[in-house]
């Protein structure tokens, strides 16, 4: 387990499965409108220094998604499909399209802490150990703290 | 492992995963036929004695799809989002409403095996163990080969 920033990364010993929370001073209609909301979304998502473009986003149940990271001139595309969209809880479907074949299954939820403080869970499951620990081992976690630090400045600031 | 009526059916002793495979006298193309056409799938998917009726079916990368199968006056409803269909592979998420945070992530793939053989392979992906084994020991198995059979005398019919 990781922690840094407030966000704790977490491989789970015996599931392909890796946990992330994070505690925000936010709603958590603020947390479910910064996943759903294209033009917010991309504010926050990714590493610092990348820019995010979406390329097809319907955050409804049975909708599905397509962004591209764009950084030092290279583009990362990644896609997939929401299974369920609901106040409480997002289930989708993801893939970075440089390794097509690689899905995993990711579930958000967002506890609501009172106080204005909302946790947010975001569970990413694969089907092998071997991909969930490359994952892990690939910086992952860069991109999830800067992401995080930059959705919590902007729901700081009043954006969200 | 389970083998009955030529089907496989196997629990992965370290994923939370069910693999099935099943050979058919057919091509990858008639299996594929066979998944994505709303009005074939509707007629072998399920246990014998279960009539199933599509509600909606978009078989296309991003699409997504729902049926109801239908016995002795109670009806189950089935929902997801297809994540890639592709000729040689379908991936797809699968909720019984029944348990409507139950979600599994399903991968099937065709393998030629010459001669108009076709293998079947399906993958069923959980997030606990728990939740596969009820599954398995839920009956799921009867249903898979009732399933198979039927696609198997349409196929021999001519009828896919």
């Amino acid at each position: 387990m990781t922690e840094t920033t407030g966000t704790t990364i977490e491989a789970d010993p015996k599931l392909p499965v890796i946990r992330i929370t994070r505690d925000f001073t936010a709603t958590p209609e603020q947390l479910f409108r910064a996943h759903t909301d294209p033009a917010l979304f991309a504010q926050w998502i990714g590493p610092d220094g990348h820019d995010t473009r979406i390329e097809h986003w319907e955050a409804r149940t049975g909708g599905n998604w397509r962004f591209v990271s764009a950084h030092d001139g290279a583009e990362y595309g990644f896609r997939g499909c929401f299974h369920e969209v609901r106040p409480d809880r997002i289930v989708q479907t993801f893939t970075y399209e440089g390794e097509p074949d690689g899905v995993a299954l990711e579930t958000l939820w967002f506890e609501d802490l009172g106080n204005g403080r909302t946790r947010l869970h975001a569970q990413s499951l694969v089907d092998s150990f071997e991909g969930r620990d490359a994952w892990l081992a690939g910086g992952m976690e860069t991109g999830v703290n800067q992401g995080y630090a930059k959705l919590e400045g902007m729901i700081a600031d009043g954006a969200v």
